[in-house]
């Protein structure tokens, strides 16, 4: 069931038309303050802003000539939707995305803009997957789940993999952990292209189930949403967990202020634009950084979709 | 007395070793919006996060190994003493920095953190003065301008020979206007290095002086100093204002909104951050933008210092 070291190779070579090859940054100010090396590799610069496009793009074409002519759809009002929607149009596919009647109108626009056929649903978990269900029966288009899909996991683990081909012997790789696609497939990828490199996830404390599961050893879910980082309040599905579960090292928990202070440094000092979700592993990583002295560590900072009017500073 | 090609390549191998080749980003969002292909010369990105670094550091190369001994004085609040302090701490220079009292402590924290001496005067051009000429005197100090000195101007022209290096055809150059010494610089550097390539400026319509200094062929000054672009608040110097008034085709005036609705666009389509004066050239480019569509266009992003907690919009 683990994908293999060529089917992410695959991947990369598959999507390098579709999708940027990110930079990777450094700051010399940033290594003082955290007293390691890092690299920070730059998916706010990805074509819509965010990684999540390496595996909506990744996912599209594995599809059948017949299945891409029924369309994708999927539930997501954040990045993903966003995401499917352009790998779709790119791809010349009809994408329904699944949008909770709570959404804000900019990210229904945002859909939109990008070419996606929006459906409007209730706004629990269950109104949307009944509303998708509705969709793949009736119009027989492919569920393409955010996360918990293995070629979403694997498309997501390229932007890794990318980053080791520049920088093979990091240390560590820090990556945030929402709804698991990002971290599988970054564990994949230092597994694959690393020289022992750990893989790290940064978890707010306020939505801490990768957290737990890792503890308990089953999936947990998590009781509130309260964080700023907006992204990583999903929850682990039964794909991602099991290479969550024997490829990842361990899960750091960050407190708010932690978050918005990370963020606001990489803003200041690096002069990019990221979304509080990518600032997480940043914050985990400086919370516990005298474990980490003088260690060379990848950062994943995962997207840079924010809304300028609503910053949390 | 205008410097030739041959200068600013030489400063360009000069400063070299002392500052970032800064990346020249492009957007296809913002060519949709704009109607043209346009280059970003991201200075934003260079060290202590302006363009004002590269003509610090000219200048104090250019001083003989007494006056290095003596040390620099200039008086500036702003981007240009936190470069001269900074320019002068690599060299192994003292720099004196005449900051006055009403200066925000940040900023005076800053200069200090780059390892310049902080003097406090009087709040005015007057007092301020007063206290660099006093550091002369006293210290034997060189003074330094931040825009009126031809050092600084040929330090500042090396930004836009790095961009027409890597893209020789552009039909237009577009820079702010502050003190005069950046759009001098990348006006000499257009000349240069450039095939035709015509410089324009962009200028707040509440500190239009360079725009009126333009029309009037003679120095004016500005009565207001209104606008969130406090870069371009200073007045043009002796020096640099034969060279604009030579070579600069034309200075487009922006309204605030005007401004601050182009560094949102830039901030949230190509995810970087920018200060206020570094999006006024695109701002006079989208509002004119019937005039320059289909030209490849460069654009100089000057710098990347805000403060996130007083931010305009």
């Amino acid at each position: 069931m683990i994908p293999t070291r060529e089917i992410i190779q695959e991947a990369g070579n598959r999507i390098a038309p579709f999708v940027h090859r990110t930079p990777v940054l450094s700051s010399r100010l940033l290594d003082d303050i955290s007293g390691a090396q890092l690299f920070f590799k730059c998916e706010n610069f990805q074509k819509m802003g965010a990684f999540k496009m390496r595996g909506a793009i990744n996912a599209i074409q594995q599809l059948t000539e017949k299945e891409r002519n029924a369309g994708v759809v999927t539930h997501s009002s954040g990045n993903f939707g966003q995401a499917l929607a352009l790998a779709a149009n790119n791809l010349g596919v009809t994408a329904y995305i699944v949008v909770p009647s709570s959404a804000p109108a900019v990210k229904i626009e945002a859909v939109k803009a990008y070419g996606g056929k929006v459906v409007i649903s209730e706004p629990t978990l269950e109104g949307r997957e009944r509303e998708a269900s509705k969709i793949v029966a009736e119009k027989g288009a492919v569920f393409v789940h955010s996360s918990n899909d293995l070629n979403v996991i694997v498309g997501q683990g390229t932007a890794a993999m990318e980053m080791l081909q520049d920088q093979p012997d990091l240390d560590y790789l820090f990556s945030p952990v929402g709804g698991g696609g990002l971290i599988a497939g970054t564990a994949l990828a230092a597994r694959y292209f690393g020289q022992g490199c750990k893989v790290i996830g940064g978890e707010p404390f306020g939505v801490d189930d990768a957290y737990r599961s890792l503890k308990s050893g089953k999936i947990e879910v998590n009781i509130t949403t309260n964080t700023v980082a907006d992204g990583l309040k999903t929850q682990l599905g039964d794909i991602n967990f099991p290479i969550i579960k024997a490829l990842v090292s361990e899960i750091i928990r960050v407190e708010e202020p932690e978050i918005i202070s990370a963020m606001m440094l990489i803003w200041e000092r690096m002069k990019i634009v990221i979304e509080p979700s990518s600032a997480v592993p940043f914050a985990a990583l400086l919370r516990e950084k005298e474990r980490f002295k003088n260690k060379k560590i990848g950062i994943i900072l995962s997207g840079g979709n924010v809304d300028l009017l609503k910053l949390p500073f």
